[in-house]
């Protein structure tokens, strides 16, 4: 055991320095990068879509991280914006080395924003800097109001958290309050935003507070 | 790299003996043990407790899996069936080792069948043997129809995929045709049960396969 242990702290130490390069080339373009970390099927394919739409004239870029396939980075292809799908080939999250392989293919200095979408997961990609200058977590209404309870690690670290499919919520028997109390046991000022991107509805919020990240992005990162 | 992948592959070793260990044990119970894999949220224990209802007269009992908390395990008890909470401190899948442990905690020759809900994720739980004897795949219909072409190796070894929440397919643009088409390149004849386990729709059929499974398992232990 202590020799797994040891292994995993070297491969984290070494994750962790990739991820501080790739946050000095993502700061040098003046790029903010998003973390968007969710369950498989929570809708952040289709929250990056919308919010890309809304954020503009800002200029967003994505890198789709799945085990297999390019499913959605055809589909965020098709919607113009500029796009590199990264495949884990198995691996259940998105490491910092397959981040640094695919910034160079990305007009960085050209990107306001670049959304990593992460492996559907709320388990591994906890604790795996990626470079990013936020983590946001998605977390869907049919889910259920004990997720935040089931998989705090990914919560805990979150800048912000997304509860998607709102519009579906009355059908799901989502509870609102119980998320809530679950939540801010972890995190106890972490934004929340109520939306539905299919319906638009509560989408507002949301782009106005990454429009306030993108504004204090260069501040922040010269101040860390 | 290759001293990573060289234990790795002696962990999955050590596990397939435990894993056999445990299938012997369930074997002279009589018990069949259910791997219920799924995403977060998908439904699996909603989906346990109303199938362990159906099964009645036929004793169930369960093995609850998560990150941390016993939630899940005290809705279980609540429902007056044998539970033993399984907490993997991190881990992103159950392993045969933990499930070891909690069999002797359980009433095994009183049970007929023994779910074992394996933690939220359709990656980590691939490949991994718990002494199971069938895969159950849970999928719902608000995370979209693209799941088998985004987890495939989690569909590929399933001996039978639930399509959960049925009820809430039309206000989720679940694809039906999109799905099963994705799933037969994987898997040509698995059984697909599409249920609701809140309203009860699509239950009888999922129990029935259930029952012909708990007929035949002693047949199939001895076969095998």
């Amino acid at each position: 055991v202590a020799k797994t242990i040891q292994i995993g702290k070297s491969v984290f130490a070494a994750n962790d320095d990739v991820a501080a390069a790739n946050r000095k080339v993502l700061g040098e373009a003046g790029t903010l990068a998003i973390n968007v970390m969710a369950s498989p099927g929570a809708g952040k394919t289709t929250l990056i879509l919308a919010t890309a739409k809304a954020l503009a004239p800002a200029r967003v870029g994505v890198i789709e991280g799945d085990i297999a396939g390019d499913l959605d980075a055809r589909v965020v292809e098709s919607q113009g914006l500029p796009v590199v799908q990264v495949n884990t080939g198995g691996g259940c999250h998105l490491r910092a080395d397959m981040i640094a392989a695919a910034l160079p293919e990305l007009p960085l200095s050209a990107l306001d924003v670049l959304f990593i979408e992460n492996v559907g997961n709320l388990v591994c990609p906890a604790g795996v800097a990626l470079g990013e200058g936020r983590k946001v977590v998605v977390s869907s209404t049919p889910e259920g109001h004990d997720k935040p309870l089931k998989y705090p690690a990914v919560f805990r670290e979150a800048d912000a958290v997304v509860i998607s499919k709102w519009d579906v919520a009355p059908y799901v028997g989502f509870d609102l309050e119980a998320y809530l109390g679950y939540l801010r046991q972890l995190s106890s000022s972490v934004p929340v935003f109520r939306l539905s991107a299919r319906t638009g509805e509560g989408m507002s919020d949301w782009v106005s507070w990454l429009q306030e990240q993108v504004r204090t992005n260069g501040r922040s990162t010269t101040g860390s």
